[in-house]
């Protein structure tokens, strides 16, 4: 009897999401190892557990994946994970607390099909503007469109903060190029932020549920855009216009995808990501890797 | 592949039951996804896990149990868990904490096959009395009861909490006829209880486990009754001179029936209603409903 | 359909451990029920659930796994659970905290392969060391070769406890040759432990990961040893000259066997142990019953 794919579930928050078991289940995944709370220390011995049960092409059946709502904590779980592992002595693991990961990803797997971020030298004449940047979806796009060489505009009400993820981003993406921008009214004559959605070709909208992040006069200054992304799903729409089942609609110049719209692709790379964990025993399924498994589904 | 049948086990205790779980495996569930220590709080985002990761017809193929020993947190995660859902999207949920609500449907079960408790007209003739009827199972015996037209005396040590039980069946079942009774020494002339229980056609007894709640002399009073049913499975028995195991057996006028006797058709509710949560993403199986499927068995 | 092979696996640290849960599915389990941070007390609820369940011969299917890495706590949950057990009404259990009980019998199991431990009159003319006897695994060792009729060298570094030990296995083996020693500088002339050295057949190091118990000076010592075990998988060896890899390698006068060695059985007695919970209602596999099944492989 072949052995059965056995997927460990290791969530920071108390109740392990039923939301990824599912895609789990969805995904082959036949049995499911299921932890909540997980912390950096709790997980080690949970990982040898994956690490010293099974040998050979059979440790390939065993994988870890990563959630919770607190992506600080998921990311020092997974950082915890890898380096608990030697040698071939090792499972493949995903990173994607609260879908942050594949939720990004598919935004700019959306974007990429209206915009040449496939090629490096054309993505380099593309403009972006990120706004509810801060949040764990928004750094996460921000990061994913600077790798592909896009000048991304990081917007936050505090510029501080706005700042701070420019850093962040910076320091794993060396040849990102980043500015941090303060979300103020538009009607405000010459204001940088007007300025940012002005020269966009994309923007991508990722605040808090129900917050209005483009109202119509921000709509109608971005006159540039040919993408508009809000990955809000709770009405009032993140960006004037759109709605949640949008999926590559004309809405003026621009085409337009709601969250639904993003979340079937979304889906689509959660499902294949947690089905590739099990071909191999070495996969390491961050932000970029999960964008790579997207770009091969598109 | 067809899609795998998956239950969401929220359990309102810190460890989710074994009882529950082993159940649900047996009546057809392939995966189970087990929380403890759920809260109506905490259950909403399960609750998303179910309706956000499968569309059409294979959102029935997710659905969700409510279990756990306090009734009163279960009837809330319940309550929640319903007002999660929205239009069409939503899964098919049971309710029974520490199985109260399919061993009250079992006791209804048995006694509807001595007693015309399946024609409204008839089963209005019929007076009833639970005894120790302010606990889970108790309750909602005399509220299954009730529903049916039956009159239903609702003895408690306590007078006062037997007529908070009343208000609370009566608040869900209008036409109930309900009456308050404190259990006392039966030997005392003239008591109410006395009269109740000379005038039942079926006594239930649901006290707590090892308590007599009906002794010789009550058990000689019971001279109209045609069925006897004790719940308690340790001994001493409930109501003096039931087994456990009886099932149906002739004892005196009446036909008795033990806690096993009750538990074996208990099982088959439970069992099958879990069954039948796979069939549609939107039954609702709280005690009326699974005494319905109590009643298609029968 | 058959009913599906259901193991309750009861683990006493907070998080359920994934080794014990992978090896369960390898061996054969089909559901898993994973509880963490189980107690005597909470155990009760989940044996009833185990036995209230199934009946016949489906009652085999079900079966208890005790797991976490402290061994009083889960002896005495095991403890528990074959007291709530009552006459037939009974599911197979299974106790191997930290993998303890199957270490240690497979530790034996290996030593059995060269020394005449299987017939009662020559092992009462053998010697055994155990290194580290106060652990858990050590405790076992110890165990299992005195009730082989071994004479047992019980060391540690403190006197007193090596005693506790010695008066703890003398009443669970009445007929143990047991003493207890404390470890000291090898070098120190005439000293109780460079004796238990130097008459020993068989010494096993199950000491604290990476502790050196047995150095160079001490192995020169064992002379008349012709089995030496080391179950510490961490570098620095704990017994000199020892490899984890070590499987019955010619060292000197002596066979060895390191960590992964005896890992490797360990592992079968573990699986086969598993799959033969599911044959009976009535099994308890504690060290004893492993070291049994153990001889059945070897």
């Amino acid at each position: 009897m072949p052995v059965q794919r056995i997927l460990i579930q290791l969530d920071c928050d108390p109740q392990a999401s039923s939301f990824d078991a599912i895609v789990a289940i969805d995904a082959g995944a036949e049995m499911l190892l299921q932890h909540g709370g997980v912390t950096p220390d709790s997980a080690v011995p949970l990982v040898h557990g994956a690490m010293f049960t099974r040998g050979g092409s059979d440790l390939a059946a065993t994988a870890i994946f990563i959630g919770g709502s607190d992506m600080q904590i998921a990311e020092a779980v997974y950082d915890r994970v890898r380096a608990t592992f030697f040698g071939p002595v090792r499972v493949s693991v995903m990173l994607d607390p609260a879908g942050a990961n594949t939720t990004a990803s598919a935004a700019v797997v959306a974007a990429a099909r209206h915009l040449p971020l496939g090629d490096r030298a054309s993505a380099i004449g593309c403009r972006a503007l990120v706004l509810g940047a801060t949040g764990p979806v928004g750094q996460r796009v921000a990061r994913l469109l600077a790798g592909k060489g896009v000048a991304v505009g990081v917007a936050s009400r505090s510029l501080e903060r706005a700042k701070a993820v420019c850093e962040r981003i910076g320091a794993a993406v060396p040849e990102a190029r980043l500015e941090a921008v303060a979300t103020v009214d538009v009607s405000l004559a010459g204001s940088a932020f007007g300025t940012a959605i002005e020269k966009a070709d994309l923007i991508v909208s990722a605040g808090a549920a129900g917050t209005v992040m483009l109202d119509t006069a921000g709509r109608l200054l971005a006159s540039r855009a040919r993408v508009l992304i809000d990955l809000n799903a709770v009405p009032p729409a993140g960006v004037d216009g759109i709605m949640s089942a949008d999926k590559s609609r004309q809405s003026g110049v621009a085409l337009v995808y709601g969250a639904l719209g993003i979340g079937s692709i979304k889906m689509k790379i959660h499902r294949t990501a947690v089905s590739r964990l099990f071909e191999s025993n070495s996969l390491c399924l961050d932000a970029e890797a999960l964008l790579a498994v997207g770009e091969t589904l598109a």
